[in-house]
């Protein structure tokens, strides 16, 4: 722990144009001068902890050993929902125990990762006033600071063996089909299934649909195809995805969270 | 002054889509190139200067000692108004005598903390070239950087004791009832007046309400209702809010700034 | 080379929702733990080279000495198209070889400046494995990383002669007559000409027309007129603009990119 330069990262769902993230900044570089910040997102639909939690968990583990990663998607904020610290791995966590970190949890029990769970209980490494309604200011931020500054994990609560989870969709297989949902849309358009590379364990892809559109075409990069093109491929996080080439496919078919998305696998 | 890790804040109306931010940051590590950025915000609405002085007021005071805070909501760029550098208790202010400070200037004299206004008119500490649209990149920054680099206020400039002021709202009171209006909308929809925890120093409040709507149910924190319950609450500086549980309550009221907003306090 | 507190900056087209720039900043910290790492946008349209060429060009230079800028827009992404790293003058630029770096060979060449242009052919400056669809994580955030923190541009790849070039807009004379076009508008709605202060070479402006508009009015600052003055003035990087004082005018003038923009010269 306590590297020279410690990585931290916020992801909440505040957007940018209060202030409410600079604050926490400010609150992190009071206790831990010489952090590197780094912002996932502060797009996180408000209150939407499935998102937060997804949005998180694909970024997490490109970051420098003892990252520390903040997460602020809070709606039981001030009530007795507790706010905790994590150890996943290499990499420390803090935010609401809602099951925000829910996918953290499943990574490291899949990979056979350390798994630390805290109640971080102890006032001391908050800000001396702790509000009701903003723990990401007066108790998340200064924790994570104080992790990054070196104090460790053990130190800012109690361990806990009971952390709330939250129901991850999981595809499911039938003969040649996997049977999923989708579960994000980005920037671009990209609609994403749950459905991994290793759910598949290195058959072919003989199409994919996504609501109620088939989309028989399999590439490995968007500019094999002419811009218009919908394609299927697979994500830079190896789920399998349905895009349209220099286009906004989840706009062109319509299609939102939740929406069924099928692979059929050849030989 | 001059601290190891010296913390610069940006607080601006330009968007982050042209660069305008970036540039700065730029020019502020060209001079100082130790210091830690933050932004504080960069969605003002173009030109408000209202809004710019009470989002920097609001987060300013949670940062570390001796950090400087750029501010460019400045419609009067090129003009003859003045670019001037403040010390406030513990913090440095830089950007556009037109008085988006003015509730940095009140704070401090409020709490009696040391106030210092300097004209920074030394083209030394400046860009070589200044332009007359952008002098939060040509002016504004370099000054700031200067100071996080350990150059003292008082060389940036020269002394002046007639800042511009601009008016800002304040509530006033008759018999049980606070008369304010609403100051701030933030992302989430909470709708913030300008009624202080320690207007009503200490009493119960009975009720509030905003435009023409009563909100009877005050609370600590919003996961005590269900979601799409309406409730009053302190905000996280202490202000009394108004807020939808898990919703938006100025989309549902229809509110905007400036609608009026009374606080009923009990015995 | 190697600057104790190296420079990164990041542009791209990926929006700030999903975390896609995230991660490329832990990417990076993993290699170049003591880098300072600056967004300039994250706001370029979806495969708009053109757009992303223009944003950084006008910002790069205004960085220290031996900032590496990164830009990610990158339709041919996991095709034939070459990874490519760049010195000009004493900036440094990683990126995809389809032309978006165009204007900073073009302001090189038009200096006199030092221009190596390197395919980033060296899988060992890169992340372990490359996905075919996310570069900016994979190869040029890692490549842009060892560069910050020392490594030779020579060593990255191999030198080329042929980098893809785009086709600038360019303003053609006729007699007291420059004809343009609308290059770019920003967040305020001002309305940029590609006509420089230098094409004019001193002369005074005797007005300009943009679209089917004329706007007689030349100022230096906007200050100088009323709000809702429409008026032509000088861009904070020289480039003749039209603007109204406190409002947009690319709304008020119904104006586009690629839309006509005429500036005629005096004596």
């Amino acid at each position: 722990m306590n590297p020279t330069n410690p990585v931290l990262t916020l992801t909440t769902d505040f957007g940018l144009r209060d202030g409410f993230v600079g604050v926490m900044k400010g609150v992190i570089y009071g206790i831990c001068p010489h952090a590197h910040l780094v912002d996932i997102s502060h797009d996180i639909a408000p209150q939407n902890i499935m998102e937060g939690a997804f949005v998180l968990a694909r970024q997490a583990f490109y970051f420098p050993p003892e990252s520390v990663h903040v997460i602020v998607v809070d709606p039981g904020v001030g009530t007795a929902r507790r706010p905790i610290a994590v150890r996943a791995g290499e990499q420390f966590f803090v935010g609401p125990d809602n099951g925000v970190l829910t996918p953290i949890y499943e990574k490291a029990e899949a990979e056979g990762w350390p798994l630390q769970i805290i109640h971080t209980d102890k006032p001391e490494f908050w800000l001396k006033n702790v509000s009701y309604i903003f723990h990401g200011r007066d108790i998340f931020s200064p924790v994570a600071a104080h992790l990054a500054a070196g104090v460790p994990l053990e130190q800012v609560g109690t361990p806990i063996s009971d952390p709330q989870r939250i129901h991850l969709p999981r595809p499911t297989q039938a003969g040649n089909r996997w049977q999923g949902e989708v579960v994000h849309i980005d920037h671009f358009g990209n609609v994403s299934s749950n459905i991994h590379r290793d759910h598949i364990a290195g058959r072919r892809v003989a199409g994919t649909s996504v609501g109620s559109h088939s989309v028989p075409d399999w590439v490995n990069a968007f500019g094999e195809r002419e811009p218009g093109a919908l394609v299927s491929l697979f994500s830079s996080i190896d789920y399998v995805i349905v895009s349209e080439v220099n286009g906004n496919a989840a706009a062109r078919l319509g299609l939102q969270l939740g929406d069924p998305f099928e692979v059929e696998v050849g030989e």
